[in-house]
């Protein structure tokens, strides 16, 4: 089955249209139109092969909304016609622990997790291409069905991979009511983070460090804002933290965070520096039992748990709509933070 | 109240004789006579100026046992003639959350917990005076019952320090039956986290630099012994630790040991370290929801608990007992690690 796509050639290439091949679909996949499709950062290092092992052609792409055109004749959550999504991962071992414990994120089997683009393809295929493309095929097991009102399915994109990143720790760590929970970074994922925490009822207070976004962190749900550059701001609220998010990926003092958790408090990376943290200081951990952990994604049962509980609220994304030909721009514009707060690719301007 | 003890004059002058002063003592609080006193790292740190705010002369010692001489009128827990003990904790404030969870190690007060040694003492008093003297009068809370049989009572000492250390984050993050867990290093505080990590019921496997020490922490009861430095036996372990105790103070590569943990698998820090370790790679939290944590000491219910399951299984420490005048040299071979595992004083040297 041939599809279009917009790939890129080499790391130094810009995004292409091209036409690749999808697998026949299987007895338990289903074949997808793609109506939208998020820009994550991680399309961006793929595409510009900033992290190693990417394959070439690379289609981008795992904030996937789309419309089901055929199901397999083992298919049982799905049928022609339905909207539903796809996020970072379109197969696992699943035999592991982790994956029997619905973390197919954590996969343990022998490759991992498949990411949606440049994991392992099956049927002979070279390796995965991703959703800045007219058509998908996915096992049914990594299908999200979406409850969204239509007008929304845009919004809902970024859902799946800027959603589930910060949704998953939030309720790792017990987010909710009476809890006080920091969000480092208002980008795609902090803006998301904020969010998610706001509507599990948590006092969410915003970190950033530009003060022109302290307005805007207050509009998405922070019940405060703080300026992480501003010492004294800091130092008010030592000690008081159970839970802070850590959105951001460039190397930055997470000791000015350790020090605002209470006993036991956490702080959580989402993203994997390109260069290092400065050294965290131990001092803050030992004196309040306190971790600095990581987190992935999440599981396809939390992913649906997530798209259920926004869609009854009415959660989605702030994004603005792109053509597809204008990715590499978005992708310049992404590296500025120059976007409120995620690209979504309108797939019908892909032909 | 007056006593012998042995103090440092300031961070420079060898341990010497000195007649300090206790408080009188209130209606909640017990007078000692000092039996034995194990010598901590933190003594030397703490007499030899390496630590800031060190106030001289300088009484050092926090892994006390002794038999209990007088008791105020209000005390319940004690009656003369009680063998009993004090660790790194002499008061707190009794009302914070923490200590309310008798976690009074963690005591938010406006001053912490107040420690045994250069903490800040009551009844007019300079600065709190440790285990190095004769007596000591402590309020009952912060008093131990021991158990232990009379023989074992000078290797009972270290479990004050060392082995509620290492004891309260084994209990914190449920080690027991089932459970794979590393120690790392296998001195004064390692050699009791393999001591009660194998009692508590987990499979223990000991981490050490030098093969010389193989033998002797399968003796203490590891199951298997890693050469940490070895990085295809380190490999054979990847991914499959629920914990790992670190008791290493001096700076090293954490990403070593984060590696060999699984799914939500936590690595904790008891040891601060002079010089920061190398800032630890941020991969293996985030693929794996790992932690890196910290531990101080325990509260006191804790202590208690780690005493009365060390005094029924027979558990104590292995020690060298010193004289008092000796103390210097035990420090001297305190850095070179020349300790199988701990030193005890024995306070009838003292005279």
């Amino acid at each position: 089955m041939q599809t279009k796509a917009y790939a890129a050639a080499t790391a130094k290439a810009p995004l292409a249209p091209i036409t690749i091949e999808r697998r026949d679909p299987g007895p338990k996949d289903i074949v997808m139109d793609i109506l939208y499709c998020g820009v994550c950062h991680s399309d961006l290092h793929t595409a510009r092969g900033e992290w190693p092992g990417i394959l070439y052609p690379c289609v981008p792409g795992h904030e996937i909304v789309g419309r089901i055109t055929a199901v397999g004749k083992d298919v049982t959550k799905f049928k022609d016609g339905d909207v539903a999504a796809v996020g970072c991962m379109v197969d696992s071992c699943r035999t592991c622990n982790p994956c029997e414990h619905d973390l197919e994120q954590y996969c343990t089997g022998p490759h991992g997790f498949t990411g949606t683009y440049n994991g392992a393809a099956k049927g002979g295929l070279p390796n995965t291409f991703g959703g800045y493309s007219k058509r998908i095929v996915v096992d049914e097991h990594f299908v999200l069905r979406v409850n969204h009102k239509a007008e929304q399915l845009a919004a809902t994109a970024p859902l799946l991979c800027a959603g589930i990143t910060t949704w998953s720790p939030l309720k790792h760590w017990n987010v909710g009511p009476g809890k006080k929970v920091g969000i480092v970074g208002i980008g795609g994922l902090g803006h998301m983070g904020v969010k998610l925490a706001h509507a599990l009822g948590a006092h969410v207070v915003a970190f950033t460090t530009s003060a022109s976004k302290k307005q805007a962190a207050l509009d998405l749900g922070a019940d405060e804002v703080v300026i992480s550059k501003d010492a004294d701001e800091m130092a008010k609220h030592a000690g008081s933290f159970d839970f802070i998010l850590d959105t951001v990926a460039a190397s930055h003092n997470l000791d000015a965070f350790t020090t605002l958790l209470k006993l036991d408090g956490a702080l959580t990376l989402v993203g994997v520096p390109e260069h290092p943290h400065p050294s965290p200081s131990v001092f803050p951990l030992i004196f309040g039992r306190k971790s600095i952990a990581g987190s992935l994604i999440g599981g396809i049962a939390e992913t649906q748990e997530m798209l259920d509980f926004c869609a009854e609220r009415g959660i989605t994304s702030d994004i603005e709509m792109i053509a597809m030909k204008d990715i590499d721009h978005a992708y310049d514009r992404l590296l500025k933070s120059d976007v409120k707060y995620r690209f979504v690719i309108d797939m019908a301007t892909l032909d």
